[in-house]
């Protein structure tokens, strides 16, 4: 008895190092072929919305998404047995959405509705910013949160400063325009608004009269200047950081935490950097 | 007498305290509630043009407009009383702002035709620019408007330049493509070409011929170049705002001016930085 | 005979330090009143193309008109008869362009197509660019000058490689969307792929079939990071410039030089620093 | 029979510095000339395509290309001739991009489909990049893309980042609008998406719905901060670049070398820098 359980333990902490590892090869392999598979799904998500495919290969994709379903009820339970602490897991995002994704073929078959189901399907994609997490875009992704960080309380001011400009104008040119004209009401004014000081520009609504297209054309050539903030902001950051960060390279330890999965912990590390688990208790 | 009238000098003192400070809990609370009632106020501004929304919720959008009429009505006069030099306050912007803001269900029992009474309406918005005065704000809406306010000088020659570039590409596009294409006369072929080297791009007009599409992108090809100024402009004066800038953090007085009601005095201020008003005499 | 001449003389050199001068009260008051005139000139060129306007106003712009070029063709007269070497004025850029704008009136009398004639007219704004010569934007323009001309090269690499990349997306595009879709030729894809990479985007073609939008996606997305880079070179050379310069201010003489009308002299200067006239001698 | 194979061997050496060359008056000469017949040979494949244009020039248009097609034959056997190792040029990217070149008239003789062979005429531009290696580019288009090369990771991050966004967006509109609205499946919705991120905004697809025009708005000015990001890595990159490059003019020897067609190797160079063939020994 003693022996089985030591054996299901051995296969526990086996699953544990491919399914939440990635510094060992099984872990790797693991990580590229769930990575295939995540993309699998989000691309037959995508294609079935697609009639002229849909109509032509409606069975194959079936048998596909019922392939995907199994794997990631499969991961899913391996994920839970071989953790620690499973509910830690379980109602962590990462755990949130590894059970979403599981559902939605076999929710089709209680309820109809694809259309819903497909936004509960793309959230699978969320796994994928897990990659940012590697260590070689760690130090990238790094920089750029935190010159995006940095020009938080500027890009902040920015966008408060605009939006209110936006309802303003907006407002000016639901009065210049009017409703004949395409700008139906305040909020699709503002649509508008938005929509020519990005430099979108759609053309859906664009302004008829004289007035309208001279008070547009002060908007841009005006808001041209004030949209060049954001980019300076986030430049001069950008170059700041560039300037002060030096590049540390550390070894770092084989196996994740077996308590919360973290991982890449330093070599001389004792506890878990994340949730304070003993690592060399394991 | 004398006491009723130290009765109503506490009544106005406190009721300064709550209007035009920040820094006590009635302040705050009075701002964040005064914050909200524009917001709605706005809305319901924006709502009452949309059709499917106004033939649903009339009623109750005028019971709405009413209690925020009167809320702002009533916040116009206690900020007269409790003020020690009202006629300054009124003809302050702000003031004047305020006033505005209360009018449009008054003036719309007198006058039809709610469509000019929309921008006077949108016009409550700009008190929100308030908001940046508040101190977690002034740091970094201070550089902006420095980054601006330094920039100036080039952004003008540069508005300049294109402003001129504007009507000579607008001439010779009016020729090449003509009335029949949409570049109706010389104005309407500016409104073009600011609609195209900004790169909004809506569509309406666009050329045609062969010549004038060749010219076309020889427009945005070089504008791009042009275009990239502005900002260059801006990231270079806030690159070097950032390498300047030292935050001080300074503790700041609890009572606003009484006089001007300028707020945020240093600890050891002596008299209101904006007004000159004896501070310790209140 | 000789009094008479130096009475002419005088005149002359009256004349001149108001026509080219700008140092002097009369100067400035001439330099406003001719600027006035030339907006007024163009605002009327670019009126009389629009219908409902020249339908009203037909005989006052008329009137207005020849007011404009007299004022234009004295001017011309008095700037050949007060400038010491005539000929260079007349042979150089500013000679031609105030020619060109003396002469719509009278050509008219003579052909139709008042088409041309636009774009002639339009030339005078040329002028307008002699503004940035005077000393309070003279600094400001001359860094925006220094920018563009440091980063010519980057520029002029970038945008060769950008019209070859868009010789080759073209062909590709008309290849994959055809005729059909709006792509009738190559020149006319190589001018959707042009309002694309500049993210105008018109909208007048746009890819229909699916290989077309993705491969249209994929030039936005690889465009995007292609299109930074002119923003990144002028924002480098900005800055760079902004570091280095520092501005003086210098005592400028009061009359320009008699030979080819160049102002500004510095206090202490002999020669002029354009033609090398002796500026004593006068 | 010795003096023969001389004979032959210096027709080789001197054909060798003339089409591998730059730096003699005829090596300049000549690649004036090839550059002249690849600009040329590329506008008639445009040409082509323009209906009004080869109805009306069609035999001038064919006899213009067999007279190319000649001379970049010609160019092709001499280049392979005079090379020391003929098979390393025929199979490097520019010997195969020339070899092509040479093909589309002989092909149509055997196949017609001219739409396929427009592709295949337009990649001879590509051969124009080579231009960048002549000295005077050289600086200017190394730092750029050094600059993009230092950029790399932070590029990719971004990218990676906008496209798993560009999924989950496109998948919401798609929900939110439908297929009656021209989000006719979730790909459309990505290409819609990506057209609104990038600013492009072709209108050829646009919200309808309020809730889409609201999420839209969202999207762009959420995405104009996010976008901002690019140009501030590239700007950083650029400046930072700019402050270390000292440049340093070095004397070329006049012969490329005789193995790889190498050029600009510095006087004292005794081996190619690119093959390592000893350049002393020619």
């Amino acid at each position: 008895m003693n022996e089985q359980k030591s054996a299901f333990q051995k296969f526990r902490q086996k699953t544990y190092i491919i399914i939440y590892g990635t510094n060992t090869f099984a872990g790797k392999a693991f990580d590229l072929i769930l990575l295939g598979v995540i993309f699998l799904s989000v691309l037959l998500t995508m294609m079935e919305t697609v009639k002229s495919f849909e109509s032509k290969y409606h069975d194959i994709r079936i048998v596909l998404e019922w392939g995907i379903t199994i794997f990631f009820t499969i991961e899913y339970f391996l994920r839970i047995i071989s953790i620690n602490k499973p509910l830690k897991y379980i109602f962590s995002l990462y755990g949130i959405i590894d059970l979403i994704a599981t559902l939605p073929m076999y929710l089709a078959q209680v309820f109809a509705g694809s259309g819903v189901l497909s936004i509960v399907r793309s959230l699978r994609l969320l796994r994928l910013f897990k990659i940012l997490k590697h260590p070689q875009f760690t130090g990238q992704s790094k920089q750029l949160r935190d010159a995006m960080y940095a020009s938080k309380g500027k890009i902040l001011v920015f966008i408060y400063f605009v939006l209110i400009s936006t309802v303003l104008i907006g407002s000016v040119m639901y009065v210049v325009e009017g409703r004949e004209n395409g700008f139906t009401s305040i909020p699709t004014s503002i649509y508008w608004t938005i929509v020519t000081l990005t430099t979108v520009g759609y053309g859906d609504i664009s302004p008829v009269t004289p007035l309208g297209q001279f008070l547009a054309s002060l908007v841009m050539v005006l808001g041209y200047g004030v949209i060049a903030v954001p980019t300076g902001i986030v430049s001069a950051e950008i170059a700041k950081l560039g300037s002060n960060t030096t590049t540390t390279t550390t070894t770092l330890q084989k196996n994740p935490c077996a308590d919360c999965g973290m991982e890449d912990h330093q070599e001389n590390a004792k506890y878990c950097h994340n949730c304070g688990n003993n690592l060399l208790d394991d």
